[in-house]
């Protein structure tokens, strides 16, 4: 019985990029549908889920992907709310690559920093990716500040956050010049930059006057980047006595993340990869696990 | 050269149910199309005949579905319109899985009843899988009444199928309450019912006082179903003495059936698979093919 | 690694055509979108050419199709500037079937005329198809007279020509009726006529009155054709001393030239099959090729 990945993409056209990948990654039919919702979604998931005979099940799963991270998170309750009992197929999430970006990032800054003694930042904190970095480093145990421009919106993201995880200390703050960025970056051993392309939070030859910054991400890859010592690149290079990674650097990760979660899909029928199970897959990719 | 199965869905996404099932009956490659109409088919028939050579052809053939029946009957005239003369390729009809789910029910009747004998009642008669059903019941010989709420309308379906087949005998039949339901019961060995959804024709405790029916097929899966005293997965259940089917009960003759349609289009190019050629292959799958 | 090849079609429903080819070339799976442009194009080719390594790029390709091919030219145009240097991957486009039709007919032509001291009428000249044979024709070194309705649209396809290559010569003409497509057709040994469907330059007959023509090719595979005295199956028949070539009697060598396009595309990551290299592809595939 063949692997079937159904792609329920909410952009009009399906993403090329996560159909590769669920190739290269061994799905053996793709059934790619772009233009997916809670409007259309609930007879595509019947259709799917009244096929096969329920101990035949786990050789179909959903993949939920698309350029809109709130749009992806609306329809993956809509996919789910839609099986019955033991008629469900396994689930996985990550629209814009936001699990599978986040979870390199911080298995990154964990290869070099003790997560739960560590004061971290994330610039570009409310955006998808940005929360759900600031959603695991709280639950490794991080004190972690996000940064908006608007406190407001950082308070909002804060208690999000709140509502996953209990670990960590979690404060939101504000911020919109250099000066304030650079500010808040004192005292933190870890940096993340998760802003919207084009955002420049440090100009160049800021690291050198962060004397306790000890890792430095930057998951922009489109120039200029977030941290403008960073390059695109850079995977855990040392740039003024801080280890720096690029979108690209954590990106290797990310796709080995990605292709190891489209194979656990197929290993039972109830298998839902979201934020922290992503995570956790993460963490054994770069052989971080531990027993729990 | 690999089997080729083209599916036009009249639905703007292509049925998930129609594609797994097609995966699981051995097409290699699926061409999945929605929003599928006899105002864009013409080229993509013609995109298909003219590829491979005649001796070819029977390795590629299309699939004609989507929820709407109506729709799928005037694709279907579309699709054969287009072919011309040896270049063409097999072609099966099963929107909503109207001929698959008709076939498997009357094939579950029979298999109790002499149906060239048999008075039969066909509730919801006027609906697309009613009306099915009163044509392949009319062909084994019944003696079928048609109900709806219209007289009209009964009279319409009966002339339709009459235009099928000179076989058995058809008359229409108006009711619209319990009472009026359960007088046309009086008498039939058979009942089927395959109303809409929602809609209850006989209440529970219905059966017990129906001393000449022998069997009881209820084609609607969602509660409340149309026949309260049969279960959806009833499967030749005894209730009251009468011998009962449910929609999922039908559903494993059913699925055979689609499987091994969609594997006889691809034995020679000419195939043509409708309500009554889907039935005969319902006869081979339940073991009650004659030879003729 | 599987190869992957990217269809963007530029109709709503992507040409089933070019999916048959595609599966029978031996593309290991397909992903085909309608409705692309530029507008829609550059995600999906960053989604393509971000996901493999550049090492691993030479297995996913894209093709660019669909009925309109203006539409397919500015659309290749938009996938290539969506490259960034190795990150790439190859491409061939064929709106229509344009490069690899015009590629058989010249291919046709030149097994039985020295190509670079022929005189030659395309007629239908600034369509799609006629356009790429005058451009082929040129490059061969011929001397050749493209026919429209208008004179002026005439020498705009010959400047537009004369931009791809330097051979030959190229003039522009204007004809609307029999007579004087006759008149432009004496003292020519090649014509080839790639008009629109249902327009007829020359009636029946008129081979018999054309003494100096050699070789006459009719790209039109609906009746009536543009030669009234070719058939579409002609594949090199004589006819009053003609050797004629209809559409379908070109269209063996096309198919062979799709194919071997398909098949050169997964070589490496940089080719880009247009006009003149899939003119190449079928002078290799007709044994014409010589070593350059």
């Amino acid at each position: 019985m063949k692997k079937i990945l159904i792609q329920f993409d909410t952009d009009e056209q399906p993403s090329t990029f996560d159909r590769v990948v669920a190739v290269d990654a061994g799905a053996e039919e793709l059934f790619s549908y772009g233009g997916i919702s809670g409007d259309n979604v609930t007879g595509l998931v019947h259709g799917a889920i009244f096929t096969r005979g329920p101990a035949d099940l786990k050789n179909t799963a959903i993949f939920v992907g698309g350029s809109s991270v709130s749009e992806g998170e609306a329809l993956m309750k809509h996919v789910q709310k839609a099986f019955f009992g033991p008629m469900r197929v396994s689930v996985m999430m990550d629209s814009n690559g936001c699990n599978t970006t986040a979870a390199a990032a911080v298995v990154a800054a964990k290869q070099h920093l003790p997560l739960n003694s560590t004061s971290a930042l994330v610039l570009g904190g409310t955006g998808p990716v940005g929360q759900r970095v600031g959603q695991l480093l709280a639950a490794e145990g991080c004190n972690v500040t996000l940064v908006s421009r608007s406190q407001d919106r950082a308070a909002a993201a804060c208690e999000a956050i709140a509502a996953h995880t209990s670990s960590g200390q979690l404060q939101p703050a504000a911020g919109s010049t250099t000066e304030e960025f650079q500010a808040l970056c004192a005292g933190k051993q870890l940096v993340v930059a998760a802003g919207a392309a084009g955002i420049c939070f440090l100009p160049e030859g800021s690291l050198a006057a962060l004397p306790d910054l000890q890792v430095a991400i930057d998951l922009n890859a489109v120039p200029p980047t977030g941290l403008a010592d960073v390059g695109a690149t850079d995977k855990a290079k040392q740039v003024e006595g801080t280890v720096c990674y690029g979108a690209l650097g954590v990106g290797g990760t990310k796709m080995k993340v990605h292709k190891q979660a489209i194979r656990q899909l197929f290993e039972s029928s109830d298998v839902l990869l979201d934020t922290s199970e992503i995570y956790n897959l993460a963490l054994q990719v770069a052989g971080l696990a531990t027993d729990e």
